[in-house]
């Protein structure tokens, strides 16, 4: 009979709980992980906010929206130096600035003491990168790339691990234990968008998939932040679905912000100016009051 | 540029709009629908619930039912008489009520007064559940089934289409404009979940769509309500995808209750019991304070 | 230890296959289903093909699309008359002949003697469409419409179900049991496309699922056709998928044709031409003697 | 006008042809490339065969399989010694044999001279793996991580660059085009299924994307292998799909054959044993014969 299955899912069980992701699995229902990084608790009441570009353009760029949305009341500004593109060719609008990016992220951590959070891709840059960021993203193309994964759970700093679009929760899982298993306990999972075959036509590029925030939480301890700027890939979504996320439980919420979102490096169609993020906060703020949490 | 597309979404187009569904295309950014139906006016401030079990099982629940849900603020009691299952054998307990359901719904009207929502399969019994429905359903399996929604829609009473699980907005735009054509305006959408790759394994039978009202509202002026339990299939998701249903901007809730949750006839792992059902409307009500709507 | 499984897939059980579908599954593992349908035997080493026009547009074009096919080979007669379109308005080009081309089907029936399949929507029409066709086609938007499967399957025709692009095995083998339970044994699957995220975007409008024709196969007796054409939904890739679909064990072929395809009143970029069907027939013919069946 | 489209892929354009991916896309119709790998010629008639077990368990496991293969015909060996497994648990059985695996293959080159191809995950390992390797498979889950595509290239072996199952063709070219932009023209492309929501259910584990055949070589030269064994998780459908792919037009075909296949160390339920095999290879020529192809 159907209703004895803790879990409706078919293929997470009870058994894989403790045998292959035992460390990510939560040890009673109200088990949830707290820690705290750069002075922001996760896994409590509070939701912290990620904000910030896709590219980290330039210096006056990535330090001018520290402020801005620290102003706001975001508690990590994210932003990428090094960054996979599908396609091996650039431009000088469109391309990863690297080193100079990753110094650029630290004036901004200067000029305001924002906890940073960037993405690693490749094992020989985690010391440069992990100078400076208080959280190590792992990106959804990365997912299942685990000695990868193994290296930057080593280094001991938090990680965030994006879910790849194709992948299921119990493969995410799967890259959280990879980071458990080195002793690394500071592990937040992010949901990022599904491809999906109905939505995506008539709709978006991918398909926010907030039914992973409880499916998740019902299996695991750790932290389940939310990213609707890439999953919807279009700025007028994000307000309404930054606010279901808040409303459906996420953990955190990751918002793509730009001083000048036509004239963004990358994907202009989705960061939120400056006016439009305070907007946001406000109302994420409102939210957040209403199912017990803060933003 | 891709920043010229008004809609990113691939299939609706500009000429979509003029050529395709004209009577269910925006006019403008702030043209919504607005209609009242047993009393509850659509399209509003105000977030109509709909409430009751899968099946119409016998008189005494559904009349128990009406009660309990119309005592906690819902406005639309739910429940089939007519259902399509996706095998032909009954049993006793799993099986349509048929006729003696819709008598057991009118039972329930006269008791309580509450508004009627209930599904019809085919054009022979129109007239029957016209008699108490306030609300024809026209359920997700036949919302392609065109020569129906036609005839459904040529009795002047209000329809819900429901989309079905693997179709496009744009699909299901299309069975909007069949019943609008027919001079029927009081069309209402509802999204109950898509068949998706990734979130279905670990986690449930469906992916409940919640980037798809955005996406509706930004080409339609119907209002588009939003059904957790089909999309989750189990009880304790259903809490935080209607608040963040709520918080999305849903324009209605649909939730399966049920007094007796693991006996319900059909769908066992899903339906509310009153208790949990009162919790979430209070909880609605404050995430729908929070975004200037109400429950 | 999972490889005590039968199946491998997750929602069809040997339970299912007793209680579910009974009619439709396989008793042992040679268990087929043999029956003639004008002249054309289903379920043996025969691999009957369907070809013609999406639409019935005029009655020579259906006249000459019968002499020409027919020629090639083909042992059916395919093309609609009465058509489900996406959204409810006609141009005099993209528009349904409804009585009229079930009059041009006879015409063509009379002129060449060969076996007519064409679609039927609804029941009012069923007795119309019976008196010219050998098989009644259910279109994959009705797949799930089961009291018109039903009084489909009454009429003692055989029938062609063709899958929902949003359904699995499961719901399918749900839609012939319900035929057979009335009594009907001759009952042909069509496989046509399912919506997927992955293959959709950069190539087609449906992926082809050539694997259900194995997987249908292991749980059920009935034939399992392959309609290449409308999965692909583009010429060019017809022929290799209709080949792959022989060799992969399909029990039947269907094949758009279209004497003039850049006219072709419905989807110009799917028929083949008289030539390229002539082609295909001669390649289909090799690869099906290499298989040990004849085309 | 639809008809005017070159592809009907919704996202790939003529400009990615010229401007994302030139020096993968075909610069005409019959642009092919052609290239020889241990004595096997690409991307003409041939059809050559991959087999071998999942991993390289044991030195007599892969000598004997190697001999065996190669005897039916195959022209290369296939088997993980290093292998991505979603859960970072192992036990005797379940495990990688990473450097012994490696030399279990040289082994196997010495005693039989059959081409080697095995997958390589670690930018550390690569001089180890290209020293036994013909072809190094870059696995379906690295298939965006591409700095290391980068290292794989510039070591001028040929690589076989497997499709994630998330990604579309788009996403696969570009990292076939990251791969020749170091100048590496040896490069093959496997299809292994994509995860689908419908065959899922019912079915398998993955869906045989084959439609993916003439959509990749519609656009790019370079040759696409197929993978049935991966794809279908299961061992009685492999023929089946196997005979599909050769009629379909694959280019190449990778096949899990194991000398005890319910005892494999991973996925027991996929491979073929050497009869089986062998059976296989006996049909594949026939349909590869019919389609003026060799295996």
């Amino acid at each position: 009979m159907e209703i004895e299955n803790k879990f409706p899912g078919k293929d997470i069980s009870e058994d894989d709980l403790k045998t292959k992701f035992p460390l990510a699995a939560k040890k009673d229902p109200e088990h949830r992980s707290r820690f705290t990084i750069a002075g922001a608790e996760f896994g409590g009441d509070l939701v912290p906010v990620f904000a910030g570009p896709n590219m980290v353009e330039s210096e006056s760029l990535i330090v001018e929206t520290a402020k801005a949305i620290q102003a706001s009341g975001a508690q990590f500004l994210r932003g990428g130096a090094f960054k996979p593109l599908t396609f091996p060719y650039r431009s000088s609008k469109y391309n990863e600035t690297r080193e100079a990016g990753i110094e650029w992220l630290k004036k901004a951590k200067e000029a305001t003491g924002i906890g940073i959070i960037t993405e690693v891709m490749e094992e020989k840059f985690i010391p440069l990168v992990a100078e400076v960021a208080d959280i190590l993203q792992i990106g959804a193309r990365n997912m299942q790339n685990y000695p990868f994964i193994t290296a930057c759970a080593k280094t001991g700093k938090p990680l965030m691990i994006k879910r790849h679009f194709g992948c299921s929760l119990r493969d995410w899982l799967g890259a959280a234990e990879y980071a458990m298993v080195e002793g690394n306990e500071k592990i937040i999972l992010c949901e990022r968008g599904v491809s999906a075959p109905h939505t995506h036509r008539g709709s978006s590029r991918f398909l926010l998939d907030l039914q992973v925030v409880p499916a998740a939480q019902e299996v695991t301890h750790l932290p389940v932040v939310v990213d609707p700027s890439h999953a919807t890939f279009w700025a007028p979504w994000v307000k309404p679905m930054a606010l279901a996320s808040v409303a459906g439980g996420a953990d955190g919420i990751m918002i793509e912000v730009h001083p000048d979102p036509k004239n963004s490096a990358v994907d202009p169609l989705q960061p939120l100016n400056f006016a439009e993020f305070e907007d946001l906060m406000q109302s994420m703020r409102k939210v957040a009051d209403a199912v017990g949490r803060q933003v």
